[in-house]
């Protein structure tokens, strides 16, 4: 159909939301996903997909030849080791040296199957140091999934929420939480997700000294390393390095992530890093579940053995290789996943000046960086209705109702997938809504 | 070193075993495989390795070649499907009809992180159905790993022992305890790991009737399937087919691995055949932790979504490869682990005529098949002094107490490691340990 036929019919639509009864002020992922497939069927039209954060480039080669020395090896039908290959735990001990200035000797490296994975076994020992201790305090907006993952595990979640908080409140926000004395673990991710709010090095810092004072672990979720534009991170092993948890506290688990940072979704294959001192804690609690009152063996023995027994053989070998070439030089993973800042450079343009205004707007006084999210809000809207206009318009996204964020208004903008031959549409939808809406809002 | 200095130093044998603080009654497999790597150094003969249960033959080009594609095709950067791709989901289905003669549409085929994370799944649903029924019943022996699963999911285990029981003993045992109203699931492995006993058809049929009674989820586990080579399974399509829990309950959760039948231990890939009266089933209790109350969602979306995303792209097109093939009558997965029973059949009339005597040592009546394990003890001794005993012999193998049986003399013996040109040396070495203890036990 040609682009003069928005806004799509609003029948349909809502017979389609309505047909697979979905709240729109809490609708996930893939809900919206099987919306929009449903609604691109019916109305025949191809939507602008910002709701899913699948990466849009190309996997290197460099990693589909390195898995492909693994069957020639033979090693197809060897059991991998629990704690991931020595070469993969080498490279990612190198690579977070080189990319973080972080020492994590390689024997407290494990492989995941991806850091999903990782924060699923990083929750599950945070939430049983200590009998008494079962709540993970998330910094919101947070990463959906993280939330599934406790639940799974029977844990409590608590929350500070970015926009609430920052800087030195921030830090005094997450100490009075602590002092009640029930929180295990401290999980957030920078950048962030949804937000692509980056916490300053002065937030790390204060974040990191209260994790040893209050002996919680603090899992930080870096599946978008080194991703904050403003800086250049790209040269290994030379400054400026993005601020880690890892500089300022003992009691630390990095997560690193094949899928953003190296295109590399579909073989589900991350890492942890876990702090030496932490990994040779114990504390008698953990024995109940993992075997081992110390904490690095819980993790790889007690954990990574009866959930999955490893991780393939071949990604491993595939992200080991692409980490090694990135600590030569000779692979710029940061320069390739730049592309994602143009992207959001320009669509958060033309949204700001369609009507649109940003939710988590600032990083303590300073713009946020161009990357893979932003979040919008418009016009008073709430969110659901925001999304259910939007798909009139052939736009999806999500509300970040369901990243634990307390904004009832702000849905999430997921750049990967517009590619720059999909910038002129989006464009024209967006002020096509804008037209509509800024005269006559919706009837909600 | 010749073969002429067994036995090999005691000293020495038991200073490693004392240095690595181990329970020779209750080794597992990756501490006899330490204990084993150490002995070699400082000995300087290599080791009979029966310990640890890893493929023995090479993984197919058919895999390899279908992983590949995956990278031709850009999908190393796409997320998997949740719930595994359609291919696989579909070659499993029709694998399971062919091979097993069991109905289960690809809707209710789930692909997993080998079958490891199906067994970690199944347990967590079957344990999470009511909240009074946290009880997983084995049959034991059995293979180790679940009783991890189970630890790590805060759920209880029970146990039913083939050696006190089978036939209709069998039934009525598991009848018993399940009228205590405690029990979620049941769970076993046919053939056994580690006693190579496998269920009859009465034995099955008996079982199925009472999962539907008693409303218990039956976790049947194949990773050995068609592997009771007494019976020509090979022919897709065609009878004989293995008994199942397929042809006689609707609560059932079958798990295939890669691993074994396969030799696809290295990329961890299994699948589960939900039972499709199962998956459709509603239990309220379940949405705490898995976010729906229906066995199918809760199973694709509320465990395994948490816990990894789903499988690597790659190595679920190698299996669904392999699997077509095999029910093309293209790739005879059985003929070539038949290799395995050739191996067990001259181990065992080395060890029968050596003074060992098999522990797990009949099918009601009739011999035991020939397979991936046996069991045997040897002439009163303990199971670790046994195997202290065989490791100065330069023979290494695991206690049946870590596969949870009562059995406190019984050792479990894997061919798999034990190609044809390993063979004199291993008659040698039983022969020389038995020449050694047949006159004059060893004082323990």
């Amino acid at each position: 159909m040609s682009e003069a036929g928005f806004p799509l019919s609003r029948e349909v639509v809502d017979r389609i939301i309505k047909g697979q009864r979905i709240d729109m002020d809490r609708v996930n992922i893939r809900e919206m996903a099987k919306v929009v497939k449903v609604a691109e069927e019916e109305l025949g039209v191809e939507y602008i997909r910002m709701e899913i954060g699948i990466p849009g480039l190309p996997l290197s080669s460099i990693a589909s030849q390195a898995e492909a020395e693994i069957f020639e090896e033979g090693k197809g039908s060897e059991y991998p080791p629990l704690e991931g290959t020595d070469r993969l735990r080498k490279a990612t001990s190198r690579f977070v040296k080189m990319f973080l200035n972080v020492d994590v000797p390689w024997q407290y490296c494990v492989a995941t199957n991806g850091a999903m994975q990782g924060g699923f076994v990083s929750q599950a020992i945070a939430g049983e140091l200590h009998p008494d201790r079962k709540t993970i305090l998330y910094i919101d907006p947070s990463f959906p999934v993280n939330r599934l993952q406790a639940r799974f595990l029977g844990l409590h979640v608590d929350s500070v929420d970015l926009f609430d908080y920052r800087g030195d409140n921030l830090v005094s926000a997450i100490e009075e939480r602590f002092r009640r004395g029930d929180v295990g673990g401290l999980l957030w991710s920078t950048p962030n997700n949804p937000s692509w709010v980056v916490l300053t090095d002065g937030e790390t810092r204060g974040i990191g000294e209260l994790l040893d004072r209050y002996e919680v672990i603090g899992i930080e979720d870096l599946a978008y390393i080194c991703m904050d534009f403003r800086h250049d991170y790209s040269k290994p092993g030379q400054p400026p390095y993005p601020p880690c948890v890892g500089h300022y506290a003992e009691n630390f688990i990095i997560l690193l992530s094949g899928s953003k940072a190296f295109n590399y979704a579909g073989q589900r294959i991350g890492v942890s890093a876990v702090s030496p001192a932490l990994a040779e804690k114990r504390y008698p609690n953990l024995a109940h579940r993992f075997g081992s009152d110390l904490v690095g063996e819980a993790y790889m023995k007690g954990a990574m053995y009866p959930m999955t027994a490893g991780v393939a053989q071949s990604s491993q070998n595939g992200l080991a290789a692409l980490m090694e070439k990135a600590c030569d030089g000779e692979y710029d993973f940061v320069g390739q996943v730049r592309e994602y800042a143009g992207r959001a450079k320009h669509m958060k343009k033309t949204m700001l000046s369609s009507g649109f205004s940003l939710v988590y707007d600032n990083d303590l006084g300073k713009p946020l960086a161009d990357g893979f999210y932003f979040t919008v809000r418009y016009n008073g809207l709430t969110a659901g209705d925001l999304l259910r206009e939007m798909l009139c318009y052939g736009l999806s996204a999500i509300p970040l109702s369901v990243a634990g964020s307390k904004s009832t208004d702000g849905i999430r903008i997921c750049v990967s997938k517009i590619t720059p031959d999909l910038m002129e549409g989006f464009d024209y939808r967006v002020r096509r809504f804008h037209e509509d809406h800024s005269v006559a809002p919706a009837n909600t």
